[in-house]
């Protein structure tokens, strides 16, 4: 017999539940990614994460600017320049990510057999 | 001078550009928690994890199990019981969320100081 699950097991009050929803969130990881060569401009940005809008994008650089993951450098330029580069400790999520681009690496194999085999059974 | 990004760096048509996404799902995480320690009911789920509705969650299930990391068991009975449980390929995420919680607790004071610090300066 399983112990019952604790329903406070994801209370929303508590910091440590409530952060890796962030560092989970897909853009985040793809900035994350995005910046681990260096600073970079919003627009730099854009190229790879072609996918997302310009408002999600910059919604999710001030999330990140917020949480202390990135810095944001606005130059006194004409046109102005804006950059964004990893802090250390935003830098210390390369390791999660590549921790996670790892196990893609390794299981894809069995990830892609079982959509398939899913697929098959159970076209819906 | 920092190299380009690459344009096709999150090739949608990539599986492993796909992955990350799933597994980075605030949902499937807990789920994985969740399931650690043996097969769940829908309802069991439930408890913990009750700021996602009944919609959210079955359609995170069925994700799972489409990707190989949870099984469903359909029991003939009166009332009907279905059991989820995690495959071996889904007990291997338990390292990698075991690792995004570790690191959580790590940097919790900075990432708590860093917001702080971000609404004084910027309480809009």
């Amino acid at each position: 017999m399983t112990a019952s699950l604790n329903p406070d097991m994801f209370d929303a009050a508590c910091p440590t539940t409530a952060m890796p929803f962030q560092i989970g969130d897909k853009w985040t990881v793809m900035v994350v990614l995005c910046l681990e060569d260096g600073p970079r401009r919003f627009n730099e940005l854009r190229v790879p994460l072609r996918r997302v809008t310009s408002k999600v994008l910059a919604e999710t650089l001030r999330s990140m600017e917020r949480d202390g993951l990135i810095n944001r450098f606005a130059y006194d330029e004409n046109p102005p320049r804006v950059e964004y580069e990893l802090t250390p400790l935003g830098r210390t999520l390369l390791d999660l990510v590549d921790a996670a681009r790892s196990w893609c690496s390794e299981n894809m194999d069995d990830l892609v057999a079982a959509r398939a085999a899913f697929t098959a059974r159970d076209p819906a």
